[in-house]
């Protein structure tokens, strides 16, 4: 049994890997065979098929994404230091060499519906609802304004992300970073309590 | 001559619309000869290869941007009308049945190099370029302050296309284009000389 998970496990990392350079329609149960040395007929016993093999990785990409960004972030402590949090492992994330993930998959799922394509949906209404828990929870703590609109906040940062991702992986300008950052800090300026300036 | 051009625009029209649907490298001579009807050979003398294709393609979907968005911006007065004028129209082109050809070519095409990417990537420049001089005459008209970075203006702008587009097209957000208003609108007051509240 943990044999199995394990087994399974590797798999699905090497999955990951795979999409992030051919892309989830890219990835077929005979490349992956390739790409580990297992026999496709073994692969298709563990996933049944490339739709359910597409889901598996989108669910693989979200339990790292999860891992990597989530987990350490919700380890700050709450208001500003975890909205911060939150945006800073998000950067890490994007900018790595094989991009985001997410962002990739939804433009190449976007006009296909199915199950992969409600996975990937899922996985950014998830990612839009820690952010905007993030910027409730400021608000409680008295960091953020009372009458901010929690989920307008998150609209506006995951905007910030998503060009920078642009800037720096597709234009590759070199004042990606730098504009992400002050845009950023902009849009925490509009948000937080007139005169909380702490870390 | 004049027949030849027009012969090479209406193939380059049902290319565009053929590579929003199956996307820029889902586009090949052999599909592009099934949906105009004309010889694979014949193609090939207009295009001379898949890549030049490709290239091709994008110029077209930026002719029919600069046509579609950036032409009737252009007429509207210069400042705050010609700003709120290239998100207005941009709004009207990315939400579109199709969605942006853009958003989606990049993501494709990020990893791809070649000329292809390369014309992309010009034609993001294009527009992200043409942000920045709408901000920057908005500065010169005294509607935008004149310590407004101009290019910080455009990279946020841009950011709010992005989102807009994600939630509009991917997420299927209902209040998307709602969001998307308000987050203009607060870029705009963070950019407004103070007390400039003409529409």
């Amino acid at each position: 049994m943990a044999k199995g998970e394990d087994t399974r496990h590797a798999i699905l990392s090497r999955a990951f890997e795979l999409a992030t350079v051919v892309g989830v329609s890219g990835l077929s149960i005979g490349r992956l065979a390739e790409a580990t040395g297992l026999s496709k007929s073994g692969l298709f016993a563990h996933f049944g098929s490339k739709e359910a093999l597409e889901v598996a990785v989108v669910e693989e990409a979200s339990r790292q994404f999860v891992q990597d960004v989530m987990v350490p972030a919700l380890r700050e402590p709450r208001g500003l230091p975890r909205v911060r949090a939150l945006f800073d492992r998000w950067l890490a994330w994007g900018i790595r060499p094989g991009g985001c993930f997410f962002v990739a998959a939804s433009a190449e799922l976007d006009d296909r519906p199915g199950p992969p394509r409600d996975a990937l949906v899922q996985a950014s209404k998830d990612w839009i609802d820690e952010l905007t828990k993030a910027a409730q929870i400021a608000i409680r703590e008295s960091h953020f304004r009372t009458d901010l609109d929690a989920a307008q906040f998150a609209f506006e940062e995951y905007g910030i992300m998503l060009v920078t991702h642009s800037f720096h992986r597709f234009i590759r300008e070199p004042d990606a970073l730098d504009r992400s950052h002050r845009a950023f800090e902009r849009l925490l300026d509009t948000a937080l309590v007139p005169g909380y300036r702490a870390r």
